[in-house]
């Protein structure tokens, strides 16, 4: 087992009345405004976004708002949310919504201490000292946003998605209602699904989890129990069950109970993707599905005997022979999403090999940012091409 | 899956440089001397005290001692501790040792900041507001104390052995070098393991884990891990990873992550388990080992589902029968308890049938005070007879 510090101090208040804690948790940090973000549409069809306006006039809470914030989140609408939280000297924020929310939410509290553009946070130019306190009311299972300190943003001049970690942008407290996911469609949530799998993939195929016998149980545990959820959620949207799981199981897999351990770990799928919603011609869980599978057979062959492992361990594949068994948990990923009603061909998104050195010259760069000197051009063509003719067998 | 609110705020430093970071985790303490608690011989024998003083006296870190804590820990030593620590207005506590250890010290540094006996708090007629401190050093794994608030005590003069748990009794730091535990005996190794099992056992036996898949993947996790790690460190006790595995999983164990969601747990075969070794015959885990055969016996019937999805998950039983499969893990159990030399037979340990009026006396006291109101006098007795019976099969 690698060395590591395990800190997770985010204070999860899970379940039916979570909702209820809203005044008390944001009450320390009132001396002034909460600065409300939100994506508007959704919190607003469900009633979310009036129940919270009331909790928070009812508790003499003080808020402004900043709404709208769409998928895949843009740099230029955190730029005019650090504005609402300066000009109102706000002193929390509040982040109801999704991944999106929650990491532009994140931009805002950290972009609202430093001097400079929080955008040179994510190039690797900057960092920052302190960040205003964020409490967070996920309303998707997905990213696990509201248990860790990543976040992730679109400069939509540069047409560059990178993403940034720092201790500081862990939420203070996060407010999961499982039944504020009911709503959430088949399709998200499906692709909420494919966010977990690929976060506890990458760590289980990038980390050194032979020697870590625990960490890789509790990633396989994750898998399986997010693929049962899931499953079940395309005709059951209600089951609370499954919500609660989902929901649970996105805030684990990268909050840190998952990598304290493996040591280094390479986030490879997610910068294939990023390269590629940074159009915002695709969600980020369907880029995931429609590179997931080309991933693994292109990293096959270095780590098919854990993609075996993993295959017998969620799928129970009886197969001794590891290449046979590593290629059929491929397989299995593939018959799952086409459960889940997710595509994995590139074709069927519009996405085609002429992208090819637009999405090379996106992974070159956030390859150097996040030091992921193994990730070369020649490998992240590599990578694309098996994804590409993945697509198309 | 239950409502629960998670917040686990112990900063855990793992691994072949722990120690290294001990001044500078003290250092915000350091107003007064820090109360060093040790239980000598091992920390003696090892040089790991030696190690100790040099790097708080370099750090220019005053200290004083409370040594020779004993196993199944007592009262009275912890009251003289106290003493020590008000004497010389020590400003944080640093256990260095086993469980017995970090419960003691977690007596003292709760004790040091009330004016009432701190056995107040063990029979339910107190609590705490605040708590000197706390920074430990794990020995040996087993009792998780390292990442919880709990903590377990005997009074010598009334004959009982009783448990408390407070958030302020959560340690700030912990700091865990798996190569301090290469020096534990095959024996007590296993009798940590047994407390292990036993702690995820009576969560998956008496939570609601059917509606809380991820838990249950958990804590077959956990188990697995524990139990393959264990029977390799009998024969090799210097193995590195399979020590970082068992402590992390002691941690991980009782640390909240595999009981949020699982709503209540009745931790009732560490409530009999106490009424034996309160004598100081028996060590806890050799008390655990054998009672746990019978217990699960006892439970069997209202059980049997469960402990055949533990077995089957475990142990790869392919049984679908659930009463066979439930069987059939208990059977499981006495196997890896035998391969790792513990015994399951009461009469091994000259603990006979005689001492039921005082171990169900025991168990009724403790029941009331953590309001286990279903094991009743009735229930402990049937309880006991199996794990009696179960001795002399």
């Amino acid at each position: 087992m690698q060395d590591f510090v395990f800190h997770q101090p985010v204070k999860v208040i899970f379940g039916r009345r979570a909702l209820a804690a809203l005044t008390a948790e944001l009450n320390p940090w009132s001396d002034g405004p909460v600065l409300l973000v939100h994506g508007c549409r959704s919190s607003k069809a469900s009633g979310l976004y009036q129940q919270l306006c009331t909790i928070l006039t009812d508790g003499g809470l003080r808020f402004v708002e900043h709404g709208s914030v769409q998928p895949n989140p843009l740099l230029n609408h955190v730029h005019r949310g650090i504005d609402t939280a300066r000009n109102n000297a706000c002193s929390a924020v509040l982040a109801v919504g999704g991944g999106s929310v929650i990491d532009s939410a994140k931009a805002i509290a950290a972009g609202a201490c430093v001097d400079h553009d929080i955008w040179k946070c994510f190039t690797g130019k900057k960092s920052i000292r302190r960040s205003l306190p964020l409490i967070c009311i996920p309303t998707i299972a997905g990213s696990g946003s509201d248990m860790n300190g990543g976040m992730v943003l679109t400069h939509d001049g540069k047409q560059r998605k990178f993403g940034f970690a720092h201790r500081l942008l862990l939420p203070r407290v996060s407010l999961v209602d499982p039944s504020l996911t009911f709503s959430v469609l088949p399709q998200q949530t499906a692709w909420g699904a494919v966010d977990i799998i690929a976060h506890c993939l990458e760590i289980y195929l990038t980390g050194a989890i032979d020697e870590a016998p625990l960490q890789r149980n509790f990633l396989e545990g994750i898998c399986r129990t997010t693929m049962a959820a899931c499953r079940r959620l395309q005709t059951e949207p209600h089951s609370y069950d499954d919500r609660a799981t989902m929901l649970w199981a996105a805030s684990l897999a990268l909050s840190g109970i998952t990598t304290a351990g493996v040591g280094r770990i390479a986030m490879e799928l997610h910068l294939l993707e990023h390269a590629l919603s940074v159009r915002q011609d695709i969600a980020h869980g369907a880029g995931l599905a429609a590179l997931l599978p080309g991933w693994l057979r292109f990293r096959g062959p270095i780590v098919h005997r854990r993609l075996a492992t993993f295959g017998r361990a969620v799928w129970g594949l009886e197969e001794n022979n590891d290449d046979k068994a590593a290629a059929m948990t491929i397989e299995e990923f593939e018959v799952f999403f086409s459960a889940i009603g997710c595509s994995c061909s590139l074709a069927s998104w519009g996405i085609n090999e002429d992208r090819l050195p637009e999405l090379i010259a996106h992974c070159r760069e956030q390859a150097r940012i996040w030091r992921l000197s193994e990730m070369t051009d020649e490998v992240v063509n590599g990578a694309y091409r098996c994804c590409f003719s993945n697509a198309s067998s």
